[in-house]
């Protein structure tokens, strides 16, 4: 059976969904290897009180605890969001496969800075359900305001 | 009393150093906050299998959870070596009010990268203990390649 990086990012915005549900900025991410999911996580940097509780740090973590390897070579992260410095970092030290991001972030993404930041042999996919993506987070901030 | 940032560079180093002794890459990171010590971390990306597990993130998500506070815009980060992209980023989120730190990363560290990382409020100090965080550095790395 073939699942495909929309499946996979469907999973990832339900982890988004989670974040929303709790107040958090609505991101999430999630960590395949071969197919199988390894790891899920969502934005919580409210709920832990902790700066670096992104999605993204949280799945990175996870699926290196899963594996019993420091390293994600062959494996993809699907996030919601483009990843921030600090993510894109992370993300550069796991030497990931694959990373697939939905909407792009304008400000803190790490695409604003001109200089490659991830891997040279990370693969970089973009805009895979950005739409559905970019409504929740716009959701989201329309809450806030009001 | 004053305590001086090679005071708090000294413990800092002392973290590295207790990295050093279990194999780790020897970096170590103190939190001050009023010229008290709120968190100490080294280095643990091996022992925990986790390459986030930098002695920065620790140290930061450390003096989050004694503070209760998100933020850092009232402490120093005491660091032995330049912070890498991601513990930049973190230190960014944290908006962190000064950030010391002793040898510079020409390969890894966060000014390779052209534009400003940091935070606009963040003040930055550098080569606090320079010699001394080396002197650590080279050793380790000589020791590992015997």
């Amino acid at each position: 059976m073939f699942f495909s990086d929309e499946y996979f990012m469907g999973i990832a915005l339900r982890q988004a969904e989670m974040a929303f549900e709790e107040g958090e900025i609505p991101v999430g991410a999630v960590v395949v290897c071969q197919e199988r999911i390894i790891a899920k996580a969502y934005n919580q940097t409210e709920r832990l009180n902790d700066v670096t509780a992104h999605a993204e740090m949280l799945a990175l973590t996870a699926a290196t605890q899963y594996l019993g390897a420091k390293y994600l070579k062959d494996c993809t992260l699907y996030v919601t969001l483009e990843p921030c410095l600090m993510c894109a970092g992370a993300i550069y030290w796991s030497q990931l496969g694959r990373l697939v991001f939905a909407a792009s972030d304008d400000k803190r993404g790490f695409e604003n800075v001109k200089q490659t930041v991830l891997h040279p042999k990370t693969i970089l996919i973009k805009g895979v359900l950005q739409h559905e993506s970019e409504e929740l987070l716009r959701n989201f901030f329309k809450k806030l305001r009001t």
